[in-house]
């Protein structure tokens, strides 16, 4: 092996360790850290980050990829070797091309915005965060101006989505809205499905226990992870050998933390199932927002919630909450899980309307950026949204536009398009996945889970991030991404649950 | 404030974050890490030990405390400002002195020989640990050779218990042990007391419950702490606000869990007693290993395994195992948790014998790096000191001289001694906190502990490490450490539980 290959493999594992170093950091902060603990963590967790930072935009690392390129020049494009300088050169491109002192601003503003945030959504007050705001728009323009685009969202985009762009995005949202918007209203002008039931007595215990005999069946393992209880569910990765979750019951939600637990274990099976070779390397991680979603709403949506999994874990699940659910049928329980409303809250929406409030955000998130829509006018703009996509208007900026942390975390552009991209990938990729095994369907009937678990880990979370998210569609698909499959199977289950 | 003394403060800072999180890396793979993370969790933490050891050995570090040197000679040599300087310098040199190559050395040598000890021990195979021990006995004399030292120990010593010396500890240990070897013959010459209640199923979560609700009444601040279960007990800090303890607990033996989490608190609340001003500089620590054994069996045994103590909980232990305990006399119990016994393994002694199975070890680690006593020849020198001390033979080195890790995981010298100073100091410290305020001993008897964790707070754990371990004795009792406290209070117990 090239011994500059090897010395840059030697300083991305450091790059790795530390990063995964950090997310020990947060599992513990979001997870068992007595308050006392918050002040020295919050500073341990800065000095760790200055460190990586140091390392990440090592001069090394530039020359080691400059010195590399005619060695690259001469590997077959899809090697591993090649993808692995390729990831690497995108990485240190991304870490040294926004100078530190905006890295410093971003940081500082991200902060300050947050921590106004935590009073301003209670308080109703979008004054309060006007400024704070401005200042992130304007910093995330920065920080696009760093690299070069077409379109000013695009180098944002890239970092979570890379390979997508403002444009392919926006056109592929167009299609998905001019179907979902009829939809959604077809659907809604029905009678709502009564849900009432899962807000009975559901002691968290025994919630907890079904979603770790769930996820165990479909496949989490739990010798390379582990659930924890938290307030914000997410997944986080120490190695790919340490992939944990993490979740938050209430009593009186029963599917909250169920359907969060398949959630966060369909990310967590994406990365478990990454080849272990990529190990302390930037293969080592899922390779867009959009398809980690993909996973992640696969096995909470299309498996989760689909009639052949109830079918199989009703009656197990009626025994074990015999006091909540004997009065419930499988069709109640499962028309149930599947309510569809229109509500003012995207966290809380349903399968069918979720993306509606996505895709709002991301075109307000380009106004914004393209300087169409002055941060002032953007309260006016959210419920002139609502009203349009979704029927509603909420009555306040606490349910309207203060909702989601995102925006007042530290950026604008390139946060919301994930969701979306995610819940269309899946579609797309569940489609393959059963015509190359027509049989998934009955065997989720009977929860086994081996061959479609089998067929994803090998058209999909081998790869890590080898193949770009274009490229993974492409390679599992055989086209680019359409709307087609997942509206598909929108029609299909939900014109088995309402008269379209 | 001093320019170079808040440069220096911010260097200190940062090394004491990395340490931090070194603890949090530690922490989470003795608690709840799954197996298939150890791997990577090992190279994280080499990753940050190399860090951290680069940042406690920055010249520039170096460079301050020289420059600082005028500064000190001005301040009051008992001003905060001129102890941390001498702590820091202290630390410096420590980490400086020894070179790299050496600590590498060190550190393989102690990985290897630790894996190979995993193994020997339950084969009771010394052979194989012959030339490994070998190693570590002539590393050890280096690492002591690399500091100037009147007794080869005394550097190694001195790491772990600053300011004490072979000379003195021997010293101290001879009039120890010529009191202590009589005393244990007369008790064990009597009637054993039963302990077999001990051993019945006491349920686990009751047991954790019981400890927490004790050490809570003790003053462990849960604000700024937790206890969670593991296998090898121990107490770790990530700040002055999350010092936590761990502990293990067995259905079948009543004491062990609870002994240990009261043992684990007590080092604790040494830790959380530490002045808050101190957080994250070098003298926000316990000041010594016996310092802070004083403080972990101080709140073990001298308080926990007191009568007053029981004479307040046993009622109510009575009570919440009522299946277990209802035909145990307060009398019966008291006697069963401090039950005198010879046996060969240190850490199931009881208080009386503890010492000496500790001191034979001290004196045989001495020998050893004095060249007085090969270490081919260690297994023999073992069993002579059992005989001569306790009476007893090992039937086999898994129970003799292979049942401490301490001596297989890197280091021969100073690792010993500081159990049995601190046993001694418990007892010297109780003693002035009793006479400054007699009430104590009826408080205890009252599950009262606000006097005698005040009176410690004040005297010991808000000094942190800014007095030596001699300057804290000497403050405290007004004069040089003195087994006679100690002497006087387990004649005290003993002669109340037993015939003298």
């Amino acid at each position: 092996m090239n011994e500059k290959y090897q010395q840059l493999i030697e300083k991305l594992r450091v790059i790795s360790d530390l990063g995964a170093i950090g997310a020990v950091l947060g599992w513990d902060q979001a997870t068992y850290m007595p308050q006392g603990g918050a002040a020295a963590r919050g500073r341990q967790m800065a000095v760790l980050g200055q460190i990586s930072h140091e390392r990440a935009t090592d001069p090394e690392i530039g020359q080691l990829l400059d010195d590399l390129q005619p060695y690259l020049s001469e590997l077959p494009d899809e090697s591993d070797e090649a993808r692995l300088i390729k990831v690497a050169q995108r990485n240190y491109d991304r870490s040294t091309k926004v100078p530190t002192e905006l890295v410093g601003k971003l940081l500082a503003n991200g902060a300050a915005a947050y921590s106004a945030w935590t009073t301003a959504r209670p308080e109703n007050d979008f004054e309060k965060m006007l400024p704070l705001l401005e200042t992130t728009l304007e910093l995330s323009r920065e920080v696009a101006n760093c690299f070069p685009h077409d379109h000013i969202a695009d180098p944002l985009i890239d970092q979570s989505d890379y390979g997508m762009s403002a444009e392919s995005t926006r056109k592929l949202f167009a299609e998905l809205r001019a179907e979902l918007v009829p939809l959604v209203q077809e659907v809604t002008g029905q009678e709502s499905a009564d849900d009432s039931f899962l807000k009975r007595s559901f002691p968290i215990d025994q919630q907890k226990e079904l979603g770790e005999k769930i996820i165990r069946q479909y496949g989490y393992d739990f010798t390379r992870g582990r659930q924890d209880l938290t307030h914000h569910p997410f997944m986080t990765k120490f190695s790919l050998g340490d992939v944990r979750i993490t979740t938050r019951f209430d009593e009186n939600e029963f599917g909250d933390g169920l359907f969060s637990t398949l959630h966060e274990a369909g990310h967590a099976m994406y990365e478990q199932g990454i080849n272990m070779a990529y190990e302390g390397t930037p293969l080592a991680n899922g390779t867009s927002a959009g398809v980690h979603e993909s996973q992640s709403r696969l096995w909470e949506n299309l498996v989760g919630r689909s009639r052949p999994f109830w079918e199989h874990y009703y009656p197990y699940v009626q025994e074990q909450f015999a006091e909540q659910l004997s009065d419930v049928s499988l069709d109640s329980f499962y028309r149930g899980i599947n309510k569809v409303s229109r509500s003012l809250i995207r966290v809380d929406a349903d399968e069918l309307t979720y993306n509606l409030h996505v895709m709002l955000r991301f075109d307000l998130e380009l106004e914004m950026l393209e300087g169409k829509l002055a941060v002032r006018d953007l309260p006016d703009a959210w419920h002139a949204r609502y009203e349009s996509d979704l029927g509603l208007r909420a009555p306040s900026d606490s349910n309207g536009v203060l909702q989601d942390v995102h925006w007042y975390s530290g950026i604008i552009g390139g946060v919301f398009q994930g969701y979306t991209l995610g819940n269309i990938m899946s579609a797309a990729f569940f489609e393959q996945a059963t015509k190359a095994h027509p049989a998934i369907n009955s065997e989720i009937g009977q929860g086994k889970f081996d061959t479609l678990h089998g067929w994803l880990r090998e058209n999909i979370y081998q790869y890590g991030a080898k193949y770009t998210a274009p490229e993974i569609v492409q390679r599992v698909t055989g086209s680019e991404l359409s709307i087609e499959p997942y509206m598909r199977y929108l029609r299909g289950k939900f014109g088995e649950l309402y008269t379209l």
